[in-house]
């Protein structure tokens, strides 16, 4: 384990750096990437990002200028935001065994990485690598600040997530001293819904059902009503917690039918009263004590009917 | 007009103090009446909150141990976070020409006061509350810093709104060093939808009408609607918001149906590129350049014709 000065000094004799994304990219990874590569490229080295094929539009922005070249040979591997190998992308495979360095957050960090710098913390990466490029370079530029914005920012949901810590907010003011233009990423990143979003939206809130006097919360989403919306998977990110966010509210519970109409996927976002895992262990899934899931074999009448009678042991009457 | 240093100075051998909020009071307003109440209370002087009659249940838990008794009789009056005697709520209209000081952050402040702080650069009066508070006593307690969080959150949209500067970040940083529980209030403030604003909401994104290839999205709340979400004012607050944070719409447009069928509210919302005032000026109306509205007496169908009739001119065919 290396803490954040020991980092900084790996990075300062060294050159030839590939930075790796995890797969499904969100913006922490893809902002620590991008910064990284722009922090250590200002302190004279050559570093480059290896392309995340699952890269969405919204979050290309912040690595595009650093993309690795066709047959890049890099001296050095380094992985950002990223627990275990399991979460590379699939170009990436091929580094699993050859990783120099991995900088997370995450506490289920593996130590798959020859050296790891691990703050578990911190609510994002992107308060790590801030940390690290100041070390390195005694500041950061515009530009390394606008990608750590991105990464600090989402990963805190705009800093109204639980995990958002006084150092979240500390870094992020600094950021914005340095020259990040947070009134722009604010918007394109927290105060924009694309259409499909908005639809898909409009038609869960419209079907919400309450139970047990409004402590549980079920919405529903078909396969037809992601299509009438032209939803992508894009569009539906982070939506099972919709239904938990209702006033008075203890389980949020989205049923979502996938592939076949038999197939549904089972989200459960719980207050800290209600165990999450205990309810999808009944039906043989499972996760944390506030937010779990299981896949079944059943149409929605059917789930909603054995889920109801689950719900019985979990909210008995007063 | 008053420095902070100068104000915090102010208040050190004055006493009495009776604390004033505005009309239809915000969190900001609430949150540093019951901050400034509180650090003044522990620096040992008597402070009490005039009761606002529009308070609602959201920012009451931020004055309601500060309320000043019948018969109250204070030395001097602050008033807080409000640009003009206009403002004041009506129990408050007696002590419109008896305003010692007024702390405010509005560029419209009318300088009604003896003594005013002004900052016209801060995203809320929370910040300023902060500096003066930590001038006068060193530093502020758990429960100042509880009540300023709300202050400055709400302000700014939970920093998401283009007013956050890097000071309100530091700021906000400081207040959770300080003990204000940010994981609760955030979920109470900002991500928690009542049962009528999401019932409303599903009517309106499910509704949303595209005009001029997506660039103007229009939005209607009819009487009915309202009704059959059981939505209350409070639940469409900032409801204008939500056309024009659809991706690519320029104008997001709200119309709404008041008191009669015949009677319609319309409030424009637009990017920089679309001027929001001059549009409502066709219709009598006005605004800034981004935000503006006006009523008219026409049905909802009669108004959607009128306005895409002028929106013409503002959205040329290319």
């Amino acid at each position: 384990m290396m803490t954040i000065a020991e980092t900084a000094a790996w990075f300062e004799p060294r050159d030839g750096y590939l930075l790796l994304t995890h797969r499904r990219p969100d913006g922490d990874t893809v902002g620590c990437a991008g910064a990284l590569a722009q922090g250590l490229r200002e302190f004279g080295k050559t570093a480059y990002v290896l392309h995340n094929p699952d890269i969405t539009q919204r979050y290309l922005r912040f690595v595009k200028d650093y993309q690795a070249p066709d047959g890049y040979m890099p001296e050095h591997v380094v992985v950002l935001d990223t627990a275990s190998p399991d979460l590379f992308p699939k170009n990436g495979n091929g580094y699993t065994d050859a990783v120099s360095l991995c900088i997370d957050h995450h506490a289920s960090n593996t130590l798959y990485a020859k050296h790891t710098c691990l703050g578990k913390e911190y609510a994002s990466c992107g308060e790590i690598i801030y940390e690290i490029l100041t070390a390195l370079a005694g500041g950061i530029s515009a530009k390394s600040a606008e990608h750590l914005y991105a990464a600090v920012s989402t990963d805190t949901g705009c800093f109204a997530y639980a995990n958002t810590t006084a150092n979240t907010l500390r870094v992020a003011s600094l950021l914005i001293e340095a020259g990040a233009p947070h009134r722009e990423l604010n918007k394109l990143l927290f105060r924009t819904k694309t259409r499909g979003r908005m639809k898909i939206e409009g038609a869960i809130y419209s079907g919400i059902e309450f139970y047990f006097g409004g402590a549980v919360a079920i919405s529903t989403i078909t396969r037809d009503m992601m299509e009438s919306a032209s939803a992508s998977e894009d569009d539906v990110d982070d939506i099972a917690s919709l239904p938990g966010s209702i006033e008075g509210v203890k389980a949020g519970i989205t049923l979502r039918e996938v592939t076949s109409p038999n197939d549904c996927k089972v989200s459960v976002r719980t207050s800290p009263s209600v165990d999450a895992h205990a309810i999808c262990e009944r039906f043989g899934g499972g996760g944390h004590a506030m937010a779990a899931g299981f896949t079944i074999n059943k149409t929605i009448p059917e789930l909603k009917e054995a889920l109801l009678e689950a719900l019985n042991d979990f909210f008995p009457p007063a």
